[in-house]
């Protein structure tokens, strides 16, 4: 099996994570795997949604979007046809959970964060991407609210991080791009944290059923995959 | 660990299958797993989606619905809201899917066949009753196209069920009802085929991550209630 | 002029109403006119609308749904159509002004009674049976508020039943099934108390302009059947 | 009893029929029922929808709209709120069942018209100025249409009329102006052809049931009063 | 170059201003530039937007809109298609813009002022001529304010009106009329104030672009024309 | 009269166009207006909307849109609420108005172009930074149909820019940025051609009428300003 970029089966694309991308939001970061390139930004707003009211409780809650010509053919306009598809209430449902886990929604007061993660390039990994990428956005919005009094320290965060896997042509392989995730028989996202945990592992038999020794195998590579990120979202905080 | 329903951590609720519950659908089945109730029909119609037309290849698609007052609370009528919510589109995207890897599309000729899902009653595991029933509907479905010429012969079917499993005080247990499923560490839903090979592996972390042992420990017990509901099928589509 | 289903012009189907149909509702009945099968739950939460705000007066609203194979031909989920129909709106609008008759609205505090109706099986008829049903379920749900102390004492209710007539081949008939309602001149819906007095009387002219005469001859004829159908409300709640 | 206008029982309030109101439409007809006034227009497109399409046969369909400062108190405009709401669509649906009644669809080879009433000024009894003015509009666009030749002879019109009747502090009245619809016990709207048959009656209890005399009373009241709407429309036919 | 209407270059249509034209609204005016027809109200409330409460300050808002049959063809209503178009916003907008700019509006105290301009016929330049009408019903609107007490005196208005002028046929025209509008190489609408400022100066090229001359040359046609809607103004406010 | 940014009254802020800025689409460019940076893309499509089939005819498009966090305070996603807001449509009506007047359309066959501008950062001015940087993707999307042969040679353009104006604490300012947008007097948009024509001029009045001197000194400002965007346009297009 050879992959369309010649990567390895366990080799990753280049990431990158640069923060401060823009310059109105409490946290702002380009999150590019290989040509995906994502705009994730947090944003703090005071007020929880009702049902937290008076609670003393944060929330985190995420949008996700693509620009129409993200991807080789230009897709509709979501806010022109007047509804969120189903794919993108999905993806945004995922991208706040996984969130969600990564902080003690107490320690926010009652505070909100939006994550916007908004697609400019898609090539595969739109949600990992996002998902690894909008970690590192809500740090820096938890230092900005810490910073300007909003919270009396910065919470503890558990990191999260998020990789494709897939059995492409009968083998597993790490990071699919958008040729292998077309082609692939089998598509797993997985979300971890940096504890090692599982937040979420959604497996989807595209052509074929998967057995559980691909599913173990696919796990592995994952796992492997998700410890680089965290090492590059480390790395990005340590600037 | 002592269940709310005094449940062993292995045991499935009672599950029936009733066919023929609606007169008009050409597949038509009420799926019961305890107290969660929903209504399952297959309807066939000729002709197929746009990106299909001239390939000679048919498609399956499936709504899901819940009644205001299916729920402990009622919840407001997505009709009358104007438009499905995100777990509904969730919902629905997953037992389409999960039906298309029970057919060979090509044996359906340019039909479309339309799963509806429409919860009367819920007590947890909406989902995998769903496709549990859906997939009894759909085989009487194919059966009526033979039947009144619209195809030569019924295509062969591979099965398909449906379970969810969960972490639930610590422990793994097999099909959560609503009081279990509101309280569980993790939630994972598993689609299967009879051949034992897996469609869909959703696994979600509610309130603490899950391991790779909790996940191989859920997976199994997973594998063995969906040969249970297998066998449900099989003697239900004797009659 | 022979009926469809053979039935002299003065006879009704079959009915039955089945109280406690689902278990979350304070009000549930399945009502079944013949093959006319229409899930009637009555829900009461406090509160109400912004216009009877601190009056002490309650309100009673409806709502009104098919499951999309209820009927002959698949019709599209309104849900996903993301608006309900003109003649969704006529019927759900038509249930709740005939609900609001049966009660004081100031016996019963600053609450509100959601009715649902949802068809699971249409075989003409569906909107007179709804009424019928959910004035049962109506009585129920207010039995439950006294139980629970929402309510003092269980307001007197004056019951409320409806029945179709038309003029099919020339002669008033009662009760409609789907045959007939298509192939009808006239349609006829009437509401009326248990008191013998008029809610709703609405007919229309598919075919032929109607004359008195017939309109005297299908109000007796609708009279008749709605006394049965008192009947059928009393032998249910005695139960 | 004293009406509020000071009205007779059985007096109607002045009605005026002005054809050729606005320049562009096929028809276009200003009624006014004294302070209810309302633009009718008739508009004529080749081309009829999906249903009809190769069977020779026409359309007519209607719709109804408010203008926001119509009423005492200004309504939300149903363009801005994005959705027409109940009472609209089913006084259009009224509207179109009773103006399909007036022409033999076959005659009017496959066009489609468009009856648009649009209240300027709203006091009562509006959907059957619309309905008296639209019959008016449709034989000035029929006319049309055998002018510029779309037809070829102007195909009989049974000639449609409607009141309001009510009863009103316990007497039936006739032509409810908005002081009355608004404490009236029970309205009634009553479509006649001018052949003396019943297109639609459709009545309302309001506050308390009405008897079978009550209704024989008021549709007395009616005929009389439609009578008279059909001289009017005569009379405005024949300038 | 001569006009279709045959008018000289600098000659508008026939204006005219009915005021009180509906007799719910506090300003109810018919404006009318030839064959073009306005309906324009303006309806008082208590209360203003979210952003101004507690300010002390009023609001003044518009709403545009036509019916289906104000234009040569039939347009589909808004309120059925579910959204309003670009169009309509763009003009409403611009309406209530224009009228902000009249009063001072911490003199309406926390009253907000909903500007309607409904065309009942269209034959070019309804913009200008519903902001025109649109100033004669908020003076009207002013004085029933202060009539009934809601506020201590009548403020002082800066009468606002509107013209368009285009480019037709190579030379500078002023009122384009609908034939000219849809053959113009470029088309201006212009808003004025009483003093002379200018409010809105929006010019379009449709064929060719348009020369700073030819832009200077339009803006003194429409100076001078909208000086005789503000002697038409003042006319209809003396009655 | 000092600018916030310190720049001269006639000074525009840093412009940069970066071509091929995305890889999937035809025409593809960054534009930036000091700190306000738009996505520009430009995407062909084969066909054209209905009322050009058969014409030979092409057409240009355009849509509009601003990341939820491209602004100081977070605003609501359009996709989410439903709709595009009014400034939205109005914004994305003028950038292909605009365009349109850039090359003739029947040079392009029967292809569309859709223009999506989407900003990531808004500093003020993101509609002329749009028009400016819309036109250079547009001439790469052409040429790109020129190679890959779906039209036969380039057609000429003539390039089009836009700047902002306005009157700021009571003189001309070239070039407004947020700052000064918010307090202006008077905000002019301007579009022009490399010829010197105009294509748009649409002036308002936020706080004060302004005079016929200001618009020409406006005018004159935007003049030499666009020439400049001319000369980026230019050097971007030949590297």
């Amino acid at each position: 099996m050879i992959r369309p970029s010649g990567r390895a089966a366990d080799q990753m694309r280049q990431v990158t994570l640069t923060r401060h991308y823009t310059k109105h939001a409490e946290g702002s970061v380009l999150v590019e795997f290989g040509d995906t390139k994502v705009i994730c930004t947090a944003s703090v707003e005071g007020g929880v949604p009702r049902f937290l009211r008076g609670t003393g409780q944060g929330w985190i809650t995420a949008e996700y979007g693509m620009l129409p010509r993200a991807t080789g053919e230009r897709m509709q306009r979501e806010a022109s046809k007047g509804k969120q598809g189903g794919r993108t209430l999905e993806i945004q449902r995922l991208i706040g959970r996984s969130l969600r886990a990564a902080v003690d929604l107490k320690a926010l007061g009652e505070n909100t964060i939006y994550i916007d993660c908004d697609v400019i390039q898609a090539d595969g990994g739109t949600r990992t991407a996002s998902i690894t990428g909008a970690c590192v956005a809500l740090v820096d919005a938890l230092r900005s609210m810490k910073q300007r009094g909003a919270i009396k320290k910065v919470p503890s965060v558990q990191m999260i991080a998020a990789i494709s896997v897939g059995i492409y042509q009968g083998s597993p392989v790490l990071d699919l791009d958008y040729p292998e995730d077309s082609a692939a028989d089998t598509d797993l996202n997985v979300v971890m944290t940096d504890k090692g945990g599982f937040i979420e592992v959604q497996g989807t038999a595209e052509a074929a059923p998967f057995t559980p020794q691909e599913l173990t195998a696919m796990l592995e590579l994952a796992t492997a995959g998700i410890n680089e990120l965290f090492a590059a979202q480390l790395a990005a905080l340590a600037d």
